[in-house]
């Protein structure tokens, strides 16, 4: 099957989507933020194919959101480190945690995973807000426009 | 190509994903939150196979995101509402138009759109944020755990 990339698109949610649009991506993406480096990890935490697995960490490697580094000679071995514009993917993962959560269960379930603050324990609920005043981006109060040109 | 399915997966991120996975579902969202209603507005926005169009708006109906709704009898006419489940998935997009804008174009181009205020006009940064506290979401200092059962 023939698959429109979107990678070289205007609109920067389609160049997300073109990553976001391999099944299995934002996952092996969730098992990075939650430590795993190697394959063999990533492989457990997924119950995911070998090959799946491999195309997915390469593909992520290409576009730079993971590092393959070797982390031993002999056998020579490889781990998976994030980069920074790995790390800030994490903030994607986040608004689809808490979409999946409030969204996906059937009424009168709940989802039996919260994210949590380290220090305090308490369940941490991700919202989308403006970085200027902090408020919540109301759809209404949003449009797509030009960017401004920025000084150089 | 057989599909792995998320959607009774225990991670809310496994469930957004299965949906996100279907290439074009971001993008047709994206033209949902824009305005469009009718399927050749769709078609227009995203220059998209009708097969493709079709099958993606039965999906996002099926899941509860948009509503099909008779708009003229005669003959009859549909249009695709957003619902409150749809609408709440303006963040994850919020969230993957910031990381697309922020990395995924090359050093020294910048992205020719942005999001803007209505009634300023200032451009809008989305910053995932902890509801609670109003603070950034550092991966470090957020873990994984159990959810504490609500009262009922």
């Amino acid at each position: 099957m023939r698959r429109t990339r979107f990678d070289n698109d205007f609109c920067p949610i389609a160049r997300a989507t073109d990553l976001m649009g391999d099944w299995w991506t934002p996952l092996v993406m969730r098992e990075a933020f939650a430590g795993s480096r190697r394959f063999a990890k990533f492989e457990e935490g997924l119950q995911i194919p070998k090959a799946v697995l491999s195309s997915r960490l390469n593909r992520l490697c290409e576009e730079g959101l993971l590092d393959k580094v070797l982390y031993q000679d002999n056998p020579p071995r490889h781990e998976y480190r994030l980069t920074d514009k790995g790390r800030a993917f994490w903030e994607v993962l986040a608004a689809m945690w808490r979409w999946g959560s409030d969204w996906s269960w059937p009424e009168g379930e709940q989802p039996v995973l919260a994210l949590k603050s380290r220090e305090t324990g308490e369940v941490v609920q991700p919202v989308v807000v403006d970085e200027l005043t902090g408020e919540r981006l109301s759809l209404d109060r949003i449009r797509i426009g030009r960017a401004p040109k920025t000084e150089s």
